[in-house]
């Protein structure tokens, strides 16, 4: 089967949209601030939101189940307080969810947490714990920068960071370590901050001894590492400068990369050089780049014909699609066993 | 011949890194401010410095010239005010400018500028025309983000930059954009800094018709243009949902990436994915990645090492190697011709 590992309800009932508009317009204004059950969205909006956008792309595409987490830009956990961000969180996440209640068998969940800058993260673990035991979701999206570009948090390597950390590990899931939209007029979102993230994230690990303190913690890095496997010589090199173990010792049992790479050479690159092993399936379909290649006549973001052509066999092929998100998201694993599969 | 079209001036005697801390010591005590005269070095000492470093590794790799500019990370312009950085970029301009006149065959100078936070871009026009009229610099060095990490100042695209942007043009110099230390926690400097403000500086044009007010203003990209050429898809289909033009009648006829990657498929991708006419040869040696590559036997920032296993035909490589360097920077290739090179 294939498994699409970094999916978001991009295409969520405008309702959601205008809700949260609201929200943000009672933040200065409390009166205004609208009741969640003033949000009604049913079953059949939400069937014909997915049906006829994301699993209508999966089933032409010919992938069988995505994990699906709330829409990244949307997080915006730099507007408003603790409280706005976990009203926005559990409203979001409940979405997700019964998306993932509707469509058993295409769509896992995955949580967004209600971040808020200088906020402890350990406030983030009641929706952690929720949307584990009664959601069922699989992983959790962290995002290291909750102001939203202007990069106010620790470092990941940080203890501030630890009690997300160690939840993971007792619950054995993964994060994506995904950052939300950009409130800084230097970084365009998904065409830098994005990708500025992906390649911060990596060398915050890189410079620290984290995955000591947490040898079976995960991470997976989206948009397939941003600038890291490009440059993978200078964080070898940087590796080697700062007296760190060989990247494969010191990184590659618990950091992890997605193919959201929109184009051949790209993914060529990632599959020659990194380890097939940490490599996932993934297209964030329906997201930054939805249009379609005038060199190739295809979606940008239809990633499976770039790994179908990539050079590799079918035993890597397979661990790409499935093998490694069902080691890397044993939850995911689990529930598919569960189900015979 | 070939033409490194990156290279900073590390490895400085010792004297100037003491006489920048008594400076910077002096910021809050004006009492202590050393003066410029107090910094003594001699032409035998800079000599020295060179010959046994980049020089040495010139010679042993075939280089023949050096575009050579103050270190990247010691510019620091966030330390201090204006007359701080006044100070310090007259001082390393010199010193560039003194090299070239020591080795006048194998380095030719590029400038930094005086910026300062939030300070009128405007103050670094006179060390400019100085570095251009008197010193013979070919390009300067831009800072994107003169406050080391924290990305304060407005995008590329906005009216602040002009002043430089009319000057460039008035001279005929490209800019590379280049940041200097982060001093925010969450960045690394050379691995993720240097990169993000790669990827952030490609993108800020993109965004914008900059190139529309200055036809013929061009930008080289550092560093392989940090996550660029990787995300290149990526890149393409941004200005497509942007409804810019194709990014080869975009951007391609100003800004242009350095081979600055340290390792071959990173080389190879580069070579692949962007025409060869925006791609010019460099290392940034003796810079951030110093070792030799474990996996190869060779210094990872020997970078003509890969331009050599490229799949690239003998005119290609011409066009990386010096064709295109003569192109971008009109003054090298005026100097050159002096010489009847």
């Amino acid at each position: 089967m294939i498994i699409d590992i970094h999916g978001h309800y991009t295409t969520a009932p405008k309702a959601l949209e205008t809700w949260r508009n609201r929200q943000i317009a009672g933040i200065n204004t409390p009166s205004e601030v609208p009741k969640v059950s003033e949000l009604q969205i049913g079953d059949d909006e939400l069937r014909e939101s997915i049906e006829s956008n994301q699993l209508r792309l999966m089933r032409e595409r010919g992938l069988d189940l995505t994990i699906f987490s709330p829409r990244a830009s949307f997080m915006a956990h730099h507007i408003g307080d603790f409280q706005v961000s976990s009203t926005w969180a559990a409203i979001c996440n409940e979405l997700c969810f019964r998306v993932s209640q509707l469509f058993p068998d295409h769509f896992i969940p995955a949580a967004m947490l209600p971040q808020s800058p200088g906020v402890d993260v350990a406030t983030c673990i009641p929706e952690l714990v929720k949307c584990v035991e009664q959601y069922g979701n699989v992983a959790i999206n962290l995002n290291p920068d909750p102001s939203g570009g202007h990069w106010t948090s620790p470092p990941l390597s940080e203890r501030y960071w630890y009690p997300v950390y160690e939840k993971m590990v007792e619950y054995d899931i993964p994060a994506m370590i995904h950052v939300s939209t950009s409130c800084n007029a230097c970084f365009h979102t998904t065409g830098a901050h994005y990708l500025n993230a992906d390649t911060t994230a990596f060398m915050q690990c890189l410079t620290s001894d984290l995955f000591r303190d947490f040898p079976t913690l995960r991470f997976v890095i989206p948009h397939g590492g941003g600038a890291v496997p490009y440059h993978w010589g200078r964080f070898r090199g940087l590796a080697q400068e700062l007296k760190k173990p060989l990247l494969k010792d010191h990184l590659l049992n618990n950091v992890f990369f997605d193919t959201c790479v929109y184009h051949q050479p790209g993914i060529d690159l990632l599959t020659r050089v990194i380890p097939v092993d940490n490599i996932l399936f993934a297209s964030e379909m329906i997201g930054a780049v939805r249009g379609i290649d005038p060199e190739t006549g295809n979606y940008f973001d239809d990633t499976r014909r770039y790994i179908e052509s990539a050079q590799i066999d079918t035993d890597e092929r397979y661990k790409i699609y499935e093998g490694n998100a069902r080691r890397v998201y044993p939850r995911l694993d689990a529930a598919l066993k569960m189900k015979g599969l």
